[in-house]
């Protein structure tokens, strides 16, 4: 434990006013939207890399842009502890998602380095230089390049200015070539463990700072095409239509009720369209997403499987054509039981009841679970547990309770 | 009657040709759109007044740009039947809706005059200039001006262009100074009697070729904001959602039941749309639009009412915000018994079933109601019925039918 019980308000503090400082470094003036290898993303890198330093880290990059602190153990060339998140973030974010488990450690390890504490391991902070997918629509960038699992065949994807993700690395100094040499050898990890808001209000509404992620969720993503017949609003009479948008709804509200209840199973249509629809005419077609996901794989693919049943239902009765096009599938990534319970241990050690809850959203560690043992722990998200967007927010105190959990965490870690 | 069985076919082989010969003056080569006082509106009216003074009638034309063709009753200055529909249409519309409504009269009068027939009445076929709405988002400027009622405040709506109604017609040579001369007198009209087909599936599929309007429906519309929480579609728990989008589909559903087997009530949600939506973000806000139809004015208010406070229902169990908007409310209009019964004498005369229905879409006679009675012949429409559409079509044999119908009616026209 850190010495003195006033070091975390200390770290709380910290953390809170660097998320500000970093959240400086944008592309847009007014609001935080830092992608990926742009000049507010060279600039956070640049201030990450200086307060890492200043922890008593060595920094490096690596050829995905990475920048990694890495805190000595008691030995060299100590087999590392590895934890951090990344700092890239989405259009008009907030300020914590991501950067939150990077500062947070940081602060941590300043305080240990102002005592000259060292551990039986290493600790090395990564801070995934793109995870959120915005410029070249590929996600998990820094961290898959850290796993050993960078899909080279997105270098080859455009930003909007129609340059690929290969011209833009060459052009700040970081070679695909250099990607595979970024992978971390698993000899050399002991685990990693990843702090991050929760995105969500569950532990906001049960009045709990922190929790311990379960599994980070498995996904699985449709876009879906539904051709009818168009139709004059009044001319056409109720028995004859086969409107597309009415046969969309009744498939959004029957994922709605079939999700209702399932433990982690979460179903939504986040997208919906009647392209040039107007109110005088039927519409003859709608656009909309699917986006399914739930701790257990099992769960969601039982949820998939029935909601493609009730699409052919709801085509043969309204005879309308469903076109849908599966666009992501991920397994549920579970956190390894024996990081769940030393994060458990650190929670009750500051006196704090201990909550576990899946992960709905995607993280770093699903990647990094390709090369060893992976946890998370969540810090409570206020304001409704609104992210990806500036309303985001986290309290100085909650930060403070998540450094000394996760400081626990760290000094009675056991591999 | 006309004189000799072959000339419906003529006139069911002239009706079809000329429309083919109209569709050719459109705005854009290649898809029929013909707004009004465009250079192809100019084109059509002066393609109209040609074929008006080949039949033996006199043409005018009034400030509202109608192109009027008088054909004399046996004694001059006779009260005279009228006749018309449109021949501006929708962008990339159909060549049927409207005009054939001034090209069936043409044909009968054409032969009428052929034969020396006159009438102890005039005929006069009113082209009307505008109806749909397209240019300047006001519907049925020709018939309102013909009916004594235009509303002179859209003068100064303006077109995409950002000309004003009343700068471009003033370009045009139509003052709007001289629209309330446009207005008939009251006294001088018999009747309005209108050809439309019927830009619905109801004749076709009863495999019939004409029928008898029994009104035009009223109809109540509105534009609807919903405002639910954004949330991030894998960490909101369903409990926990306020999901815009199935609020919206809710109600759009409800609509659809509601109306279900209601004689002559239709509800449509032509417009939905969730803005900005993503596939992994919970809808916070949705647009969607409400149409509802009937042809007596009780049923459609009774189902408004209900939509209403079903909004209230929903918007209090899923705690969500409803902005709604009327944008139109029109009550319905109804056809004259007397000139239903004599449209009925004639297609039955045709040895041809009688079918009454309502008419779903608005049309011209709902402006001319104001200063006489009136009546609509619908004529099948192909195709499932779809208008509004390149594909909209309609039959030479249908043609041939409704202008022998329509011969039947005003030969035995009673006042």
């Amino acid at each position: 434990m850190l010495s003195k019980m006033y070091s975390y308000a200390d770290c709380g503090a910290q953390i809170m006013a660097r998320a500000d400082v970093l959240a400086q470094h944008t592309e847009v003036p007014g609001m935080l939207t830092r992608t990926y290898l742009t000049p507010a993303h060279h600039a956070a890198a640049a201030q990450l890399a200086e307060w890492m330093c200043a922890a008593g880290m060595h920094v490096r990059r690596d050829m995905a842009g990475n920048v990694i602190g890495r805190y000595e153990g008691a030995n060299a060339n100590a087999a590392a502890l590895l934890t951090g998140s990344h700092f890239d973030t989405v259009r008009n974010g907030g300020k914590y998602d991501g950067n939150l488990g990077i500062l947070l450690p940081l602060a941590c390890i300043h305080q240990w380095h102002a005592e000259g504490k060292r551990f039986p391991f290493a600790i090395e902070v990564i801070a995934f230089a793109e995870e959120e997918g915005v410029r070249f629509k590929a996600t998990l960038l820094g961290s898959r390049a850290a796993a050993g699992n960078f899909d080279m065949s997105v270098l080859d994807n455009q930003d909007e200015h129609g340059l690929s993700m290969r011209e833009v690395m060459s052009a700040c100094g970081f070679h695909p070539a250099g990607l595979a040499k970024a992978a971390y050898d698993a000899a050399s990890v002991l685990a990693f463990v990843e702090v991050h808001i929760e995105q969500g209000p569950v532990l906001l509404n049960e009045n709990l700072a922190l929790g311990v992620v379960t599994a980070i969720s498995g996904a699985s993503r449709y876009m879906v095409e539904v051709e009818g017949l168009a139709g004059h609003a009044g001319t056409s009479p109720m028995s004859m239509r086969h409107d597309a948008a009415m046969a969309a709804a009744e498939l959004g509200l029957y994922i709605e009720q079939r999700c209702q209840g399932v433990p982690s199973l979460v179903g939504t249509v986040g997208i919906f369209n009647v392209p040039n629809g107007a109110a005088n005419v039927v519409p003859g077609k709608a656009v909309f997403s699917i986006d399914i996901r739930a701790e257990e794989d099992a769960v969601r693919l039982q949820a998939v499987a029935d909601v493609l049943a009730e699409i052919d239902m709801i085509a043969a009765r309204r005879q309308v054509l469903f076109q849908t096009r599966k666009t992501h599938e991920a397994n549920s990534v579970p956190c390894a039981p024996r990081l769940q319970q030393q994060l458990a241990a650190a929670i009750r050690h500051c006196h704090l009841p201990v909550r576990h809850l899946p992960s709905g959203a995607g993280h770093d560690a699903m990647a990094m679970a390709a090369i060893t043992e992976v946890a998370m722990l969540f810090v409570r998200c206020g304001n409704g547990g609104i992210s990806h967007h500036p309303d985001e927010i986290m309290s100085t105190e909650d930060a403070a309770l998540a450094a000394q959990a996760f400081a626990c965490f760290v000094e009675n870690f056991q591999k």
